[in-house]
């Protein structure tokens, strides 16, 4: 098979992007504006800057600066595990008999085995540049904070992870892997704060939640000297990092003259996503596009095609400021039973309003079909993937089947955002048939949806 | 730091090899010839196609044919997941302080998380075209043994692998990859093979070995229909389909003029080191360099440094053809405690020629320097090595800083061969000091140099 475009496309060090794409500056209608708990009004940059550092407050406030420069130092981070690869899945596509091209962007080479590295490395830096010493911050999956302790490493940092406590249990070796690094790997909850502490009182046995270890990482940094918290997703300056991987992708299908119909990508938080399509999406909010989003949630925790358009906090102790996004509740836990790394409560602002002004479609999908999408696509294409990017391949396959029956030659592209070498465990549990899914009631939801708080921009 | 060659080089498609280079063409000496271990006369093809396809019996046998054709259903495979990148230690470098410049090839990210694919594909290739039903293997570390899974998942095949006892209890992960992928893993040594049984006779709770192993999957081969043995190292088609390794490296140096003074791998069976220095070799032989080539090894399994260049068998129950080869004796078991996947008995042929006739220095690392090495390595560059590549790390930056010392502005190649994901249990024992390694003692050795077979060839 000699194809006239490679099965994998790299770019060259001198093609890969020195600016990040600012994809706010290009909607014409921004989202609302994130909101301070207390007063209810926009926040300033300076009521961030308690809690984040200076420059990424700067690019969180900053909706008209269309190509942010990426300084020299950062592009050396880069240089050190990018770019990655393109690739066409033409196995895949030859066992599906599909007439669809599929197109993935693999960004699970580095150690840190996912994208969240492109958002470590920024956030490490600017920390440093600032005179910081320490940083905290959560991981749900393992994937943000071994990416954090690699940053952290890179520049010399200390840093501080607090554990989604089922996660640590589910993957010794994640923890393992940021220990050695140098960080310092709380459970959460914990007992080191007062938000683990009142979480714990409440229900002692939890597995813990995303949304409880952004609360201790967050009152952790408040209560220390020289210290900041970082998140890896939701927030603009997260995505605006992430437009790397679309950058990326629009530059080696453009050398090929690839145009892609359907892009997709797992949600959880949004980074993964809203990176990959950043670049596409300018094309299609300025006319020049017809290409269809695909944003595909679990269906244990589906806080687009489920959840409510509202302002919420973005942690469980209702310390942070309030975003407006698509959210299932700060009070929303997801059942522990679920693999992946998407069960956060909320979404991207970004994304939200995408989504609510109908520039993306979102699906939600349950966890054994998600599997079964897994196992068929490691088979053909070789490479093990996570369980949150398989949710990815889960609509790829079924879009490409969808062809198959219509004769249609569309061109899907989808992010392939991490591998699956630390969710073993669950691929293990698939094997024996054990792996479930918990779908919330619609009680379920009613429970979360009551810890939305009660004000005015909400009625 | 805009550089003038790039950190990560890759090759285009068109530019990957399409044809294996086989050293042996170029030794004006050959390796001597492998012995039937009843009449103790070379070996003929159809003697070995009891064990291993005709294909690769063929190859294993010819040594003159230079440039072998890679067939096209083949590089499909390697397309899958090659080219792999070759990179420049910019960041070590910088570390390290040295005027040298390092430069390696990483083979660890595809799935496997090692170079063993690139014969795993080939060998599960050519059986598959001979209308073979299953292969058996032999895991030590789980490299080999999730390559070939991936392999005979790629062309449908079934697999039975025998994993190292103590290297199924270390890593279940490993296990659960391999299954995954269809494969049915057999702790060894087991109860379903009467070398197994044998073995456990002796010695109820040993931990296992390579030697073992290969003794069971051969004795299963034998004993099964449509089916045969494959082997991941130390035969000379090994080499052969690895030295795609070697053919990019040199493609992607080439390209930007540089030239390797040192060129560095780890070696067990060989196949790693074996590949990457095959074209380097070549033009050494040919008088056209005067690269130095460096062998390392565990201190714990030190075949070139400590053992003897005889004939001897290649498994534990003295069953396979004899092989010339530096050799600990066959029933040499390294001490359970090494988390690398280098503790074979013996040695490549090829290697143990080269290294005879003086063409490779060879040196022997402990433990814990290892480790060192590679958490300094995985600091600075991000990549969390294998323990077993992590040897060459640690031999790399040696004679980096040997460079430091006389200010000369060395090129050093080294061959990072894996990834540890799947090793983390290791790194953990070394976060918490409680890693060692056991140096065999003389009479260890006397011991294992005893199960050398007493044959003429041998006096």
């Amino acid at each position: 098979m000699a194809n006239t475009i490679p099965t994998r496309i790299y770019l060259n060090e001198e093609e890969m992007p020195k600016f990040w794409y600012n994809l706010r500056a290009d909607m014409k209608e921004k989202h609302d504006p994130i909101l301070h708990p207390g007063t209810l009004q926009p926040v300033t940059a300076s009521d961030m800057e308690a809690i984040f550092c200076k420059e990424l407050v700067r690019q969180e406030l900053d909706d008209s600066t269309k190509m942010v420069p990426i300084p020299e130092r950062l592009l050396d981070f880069y240089r050190a595990f990018r770019p990655s690869a393109l690739i066409r899945a033409y196995y895949l596509e030859k066992e599906l008999g599909t007439p669809a091209e599929i197109y993935y962007k693999f960004e699970g080479t580095n150690t840190s085995g996912s994208h969240k590295l492109n958002s470590a490395g920024p956030q490490a830096y600017y920390a440093k540049e600032e005179g910081l010493e320490t940083l905290t911050t959560e991981t749900g999956a393992g994937q943000w904070g071994t990416a954090m302790a690699m940053a952290c490493g890179f520049y010399g940092l200390d840093l501080t992870v607090y554990m989604v406590k089922v996660s640590s249990e589910q993957k010794p070796y994640r923890k393992a892997v940021m220990e050695t690094y140098g960080a310092k790997v709380v459970p959460s909850p914990s007992d080191t704060t007062d938000s683990g502490k009142k979480i714990l009182e409440i229900d002692p046995d939890t597995g813990g939640s995303l949304g409880c270890a952004i609360s201790e990482a967050v009152e952790m940094a408040i209560k220390t000297d020289k210290c900041r918290y970082v998140l890896g997703s939701v927030l603009d300056h997260v995505l605006l990092h992430q437009s790397v991987i679309g950058l990326e992708t629009k530059a080696a299908m453009d050398k090929f003259g690839i145009k892609p119909d359907i892009i997709i990508g797992c949600a959880g938080g949004g980074s993964n996503l809203g990176g990959l399509i950043a670049p596409f999406m300018g094309e299609k909010l300025a006319g020049k596009s017809n290409a269809r989003f695909i944003a595909v949630e679990p269906a244990s925790c589906p806080s687009l095609t489920r959840g409510r358009y509202v302002y919420d906090f973005g942690d469980t102790a209702k310390t942070t400021p309030l975003l407006r996004m698509y959210t299932l509740g700060n009070g929303f836990i997801p059942s522990a039973n679920h693999a992946g790394g998407l069960r956060y409560h909320g979404m991207s602002p970004i994304l939200s309003k995408l989504y609510h002004d109908g520039y993306i479609e979102a699906r939600s999908e349950v966890q054994t079909d998600v599997f079964d999408a897994a196992i068929r696509f490691m088979k053909t294409e070789g490479i093990l993937p996570a369980p949150e990017s398989s949710h990815a391949i889960k609509a790829a396959i079924d879009e490409a089947l969808e062809c198959k029956k219509t004769g249609e030659k569309k061109v899907i592209l989808f992010g392939l955002s991490g591998t699956g070498y630390f969710d073993l465990s669950a691929y293990m549990q698939y094997n024996a048939k054990t792996l479930t899914d918990k779908i919330p009631s619609d009680d379920d939801l009613a429970k979360g949806f009551a810890s939305v708080p009660d004000i005015p921009q909400n009625k």
